[in-house]
């Protein structure tokens, strides 16, 4: 069978299996849950030995140390996904909830009722763990789900794949909920995100380059997460040991992640109060600053900020520093060169307080609270697919609400138009 | 300027007057509403002429009756146009909205604040009210809009247009809030819909045609709707009187629009109790009939219904009729030939109307009500840009919530990650 027939097959049997998953309550979806977890405890051994075929390839294919890492399935990790599975059971079912049935004048009665998307493609880079996450949630929200996973992970992914169909068979429910391509031809890619008829949305996991490309050849609707440009602005009401804080929790907690601070906004009325504190602590840390003309003339050290600097998530030990004139200036840089992820203002002041809230136009808006807070777990949601950076549908982090829809119902008593 | 240059222009205009129509307050949405309602009350004259010359321009032409007819602006569509602007106005405002917010155990409090998407696009056909119309759910859900029409009903849309210039003008609000389209150059619409930088969501307006190139084209999320296959299901356990009302009325109230049924589906073993009255009443209102085999059994002078019928909107005096054995079959046929638009269960018996209500996958699903109730107005949504029969983001009637989007915010005393 050529690629793009073996899609198709996939898109159709995912189609048929997702109007099986849309009816399956919330005991049978759990019961295959707990399975899939008892079955991944149980093949722990085969497990380890699919992903060290992977490893081996990987380190003969070339691959850098971090993407051995991300590959890597440790004792930790499938622990991991078995508490994973454990916590997405435990959570409350999202679907079929009624809300908001009111009467209308002509007597027929209107709400909405939580509905499965229905089919939904994830594609992810070689991090074996994100299979049983996503699988997960798409099992949960009641929706099928097609799995295309980096095919440096393809051995892992495969014995993973059989743990999750262990657990759909122990529930009854059909084995094709949950399909995990099996083709490394990437021409797969281009056919899954490609098929309206079969796959209603795409969940691209993975670096900002992979998601562009989806985003620009998909023809169906993409929740996406792009980049983090996160910024603390120190607001003139600032309180500065919230301010130093906060600022330095939101760039060094972890570098790598996409709701860390990459870009730094101080108040000039309340610059000589941080800003020689805070560059002491991030250079022991070992952050690099770089800083507009403003904030050289006060750190004459570091490396000037260029334009570029403005618009880039470093993901690294990188910093830039602006000094503004007032918080609009500040709102202004925000919404020019952020990627309206997550953005903090520290202050005391209500009034700048409220302002910011309702200008700064990103997914998550803070006041007084690190950007690392941006995150399904922390926001209460108990699990996370990913964060979005869209407006469209899902905004901010990303959990099983996301990858449902609402349909209107209607209740009569043989109501007609006139 | 070339058409190009001519977009991005636009483009950067509206983008920038987004952000300021995001900030104004009620009233002064609503200040400029009413005085956009004044406006045209006092233009008549001018409306009225300039629509003249597209007239007599779409005569030349030789559009069809159906056309100019829905290009014509009369005193009574000017006086729907007034009404609407009143009505909008008297809505509440969806804008800065905050929900759901609650402590966490870290200290910080979640929840979300309803924001504007930003720019919406809207490309319609020659329709002269709908410029209004649009203008005024995209100016109170706090989004800039650029406005394209059909370029027969360009004079018309242009003298339009200053009205609702005098409106933001009289408000205060900057006039880039509301752009029309001055080009009648057709790659206009190929900019519009691929600027993702300055445009955030197209709502296209018109023929399957239409919206069909338009999603196919576009690089922004497009809220569409494309054809309106609904369906009656008359239940075994239905009650006589409601079905007959329902069908006959979902049928022939209006035959043109979108919630119109096109294709009656009737349980075998209530058959006998409504089909002869249905095919009376429908062919003396001139409605052709076509059937499946078990229908032209009973029913032998009608047309066989091939697949194609089971899948036709057609917008016309035709239904097509099945006879089913099983709510199964039924909802199996909805889901299968229907465009998850409208679909409506008669019947008494509860477990089957719950069922129905799952299982059918279309943005309204209802029992015991025609489906000429799928409508924003019918809804209380007070205004409808349109009706979504995506999954994603807005589904069904789309008011001036689909017009908006939620922002997570975080509320914290200086919290930061451990």
């Amino acid at each position: 069978m050529n690629t793009e027939a073996y899609m198709i097959d996939l898109g159709q049997k995912a189609r048929h299996a997702s109007r099986l998953i849309a009816k399956a309550d919330t005991q049978q979806k759990n019961k295959a849950l707990l399975a899939m977890a008892k079955a991944i405890d149980e093949a722990r051994a085969e497990l380890m030995s699919a992903n060290e075929k992977d490893l081996i390839a990987g380190r003969e294919k070339g691959l850098d140390a971090a993407m051995l890492d991300r590959l890597a399935l440790t004792p930790a990790r499938i622990d991991g996904m078995i508490e994973g599975l454990n916590q997405v059971a435990a959570l409350p079912d999202p679907i079929g909830g009624i809300t908001g049935m009111n009467y209308r004048p002509s007597g027929i009665q209107v709400g909405k009722m939580r509905v499965p998307l229905g089919v939904i493609g994830i594609i992810y880079e070689s991090r074996p763990n994100v299979t049983v996450e996503a699988a997960s949630l798409c099992l949960k929200s009641g929706n099928a789900a097609i799995l295309r996973g980096g095919s440096e992970s393809v051995n892992s992914n495969l014995a993973i794949a059989r743990c999750v169909q262990q657990g759909l068979e122990a529930a009854g429910l059909p084995l094709e909920v949950i399909q995990v391509v099996e083709t490394s031809d990437r021409a797969a890619v281009g056919h899954l995100i490609t098929m309206p008829d079969y796959v209603d949305v795409i969940v691209p996991r993975g670096g900002k380059g992979l998601i562009e490309r989806i985003s620009k050849e998909a023809r169906v609707p993409v929740i996406k997460h792009l980049d983090g440009i996160c910024h603390v602005y120190i607001d003139k009401a600032a309180d500065k040991i919230k301010a130093i804080n906060i600022s330095i929790n939101a760039k060094t907690h972890r570098y790598g992640t996409c709701n860390t601070m990459e870009t730094l906004l101080i108040h000039e009325s309340i610059v000589s109060d941080v800003l020689s504190e805070l560059a002491e602590r991030y250079q022991a840390a070992g952050v690099e600053l770089r800083g507009c003309p403003l904030t050289l003339n006060r750190l004459p050290g570091i490396t000037p900020a260029t334009e570029e600097d403005w618009a880039t998530e470093y993901l690294a030990p990188v910093l830039a520093i602006r000094i503004v004139e007032s918080m609009d200036e500040a709102i202004a840089h925000i919404n020019q060169y952020g990627s309206h992820h997550t953005d903090a203002i520290i202050t005391e002041n209500y009034t700048d307080a409220r302002v910011f809230l309702r200008d700064v136009d990103s997914s998550s808006v803070m006041v007084n609270a690190s950007t690392r807070f941006a995150d399904g777990f922390e926001y209460g949601l108990g699990a996370e697919i990913g964060i979005s950076t869209d407006k469209i549908h899902a905004r901010g982090p990303v959990g099983l609400e996301g990858l449902t829809s609402e349909k209107y119902i209607v209740f009569g008593d043989g109501q007609v138009r006139v």
